[in-house]
């Protein structure tokens, strides 16, 4: 069982100084609630719709930035993970770090970029399955745009995760309210797994984002929402012993590797 | 643009005569409305919780009962999906055919059987592509647990289906619930196709049967939807044009493709 804070975040564009103040913020309190992970929304460190300054803000994961998210983390006791952009190979990605303390980070790089904004500034990773134990709870992680690509999810289901995170920047708009309502949840149940659906709120120079970020269960149930606006801490607990109930009846994962 | 019949029935266990006789009704019903395909639930000639009689109930694609289902499809006008129990091959197949009048019948067999009872009574197929032109719009099928693993629908819609057609038998409860609100639809969002999920209703002497059928379409907006109780005949245009907003917005299937 572990204790899982989500931030809802209004993220300043292109400053980072100012993102990395509001996390440690927001660790602090998270830290204080018992939390033990705590999870943003994707680029929250520079920004989702900063444009090309985020070329110029990224960093290698073993640089500056990702060095005082684990400060950080070693500082208030909590895990974190944090969208930012990664200069790697000759190129940009568009990644999501974990950070646990002092302990090597660990990293996933999007591989679905969505629409023309997304391809001008980044390179598309190729398909990762990233998975790492937290508090006993295995962990993937994807970001946006690849979390509504079912093959994503699933792959990490059957390497054997218990949760997936899903740092996003999602607008506001039909599709993202289907998203959020629909989608997120289906997600979780047709694996049984965890998902943790982080958004950004409110506009930036580019987007106006749709909120509504989502704690589901391996059931499919919500164990947290917030709403389309505003900024929110969410805290819960995420036990998959829960959950066995669900995992008995739906037994997607066990029939497709029987089947196999 | 076709129009689409969905039939929520409560079929009568073992009783095929009496099933066909609700057929030839509904057929009648539908296509006086100017509907041109009828879908009715998973196994609804023979009953789902019929058992072992079941398998006595089985026959060939070619044998009398697609004749007769030809024979109504002809004298009603309108083509329709069915659900019964196949014999093929030394085995026997829990099938869905597609008849529209004498033309030659379009047979789809189950690849994910559900759980002891129906491991019990059938084999399982491979996963199979059938797809097939109904008035220029392009069908494939599926039944009931299939649905549920979004592999299946996904190589449907690569192949380019524009609808799903469903017979099910999704028990009462909180996971049938589940599907019915959440997971129906996305698979339509996540693949920008047309998804027809037909249910039995009522009980016979092994299941209680969730109704709550469900018509979705590519945006995952529902076209129509079946109260969890009572038999229900919901008559609705599908126009795959009309979701071209949903479509270029919702680039999945041409992602993947690109990307291939």
């Amino acid at each position: 069982m572990i204790t899982l804070a989500a931030l809802q975040m209004k993220s300043k564009s292109g400053d980072v100084a100012a993102n990395l103040a509001r996390i440690e913020q927001a660790a602090k309190e998270a830290a204080a609630t018992g939390a033990s992970l705590l999870v943003m929304p994707e680029l929250g460190l520079t920004g989702y719709g900063a444009g090309d300054v985020i070329r110029d803000l990224a960093e290698p994961a073993d640089g500056p930035l990702v060095t005082r998210l684990q400060a950080i983390s070693a500082e208030t006791g909590i895990a974190i993970i944090a969208g930012f952009a990664e200069k790697a190979d000759g190129t940009i990605f568009n990644s999501a770090v974990y950070v646990d303390g002092p302990a090597a980070p660990v990293v996933y790089r999007k591989s679905n970029l969505y629409g023309d904004y997304e391809r001008a500034l980044f390179a598309a990773a190729e398909p990762s399955t990233v998975l790492f134990d937290h508090r006993g709870v295995r962990c993937g992680m994807l970001i946006c745009y690849d979390v509504e690509f079912p093959e994503n999810v699933r792959r990490l289901a059957l390497a054997g995760a218990d949760a997936v995170l899903v740092p996003t920047a999602l607008p506001a708009g039909y599709s993202g309210t289907f998203i959020a309502d629909h989608m997120i949840r289906t997600r979780a149940f047709e694996n049984q797994v965890f998902v943790a659906y982080i958004n950004h709120c409110g506009a930036d120079e580019r987007f106006t984002f749709a909120g509504s970020s989502r704690v589901a269960a391996p059931d499919g149930s919500l164990l947290a929402s917030a709403a389309s606006h505003g900024e929110a801490l969410m805290i819960v607990s995420l036990d998959p012993a829960d959950f066995q109930v669900s995992k008995t009846e739906n037994t997607y994962i066990t029939d497709l590797i029987r089947r196999a």
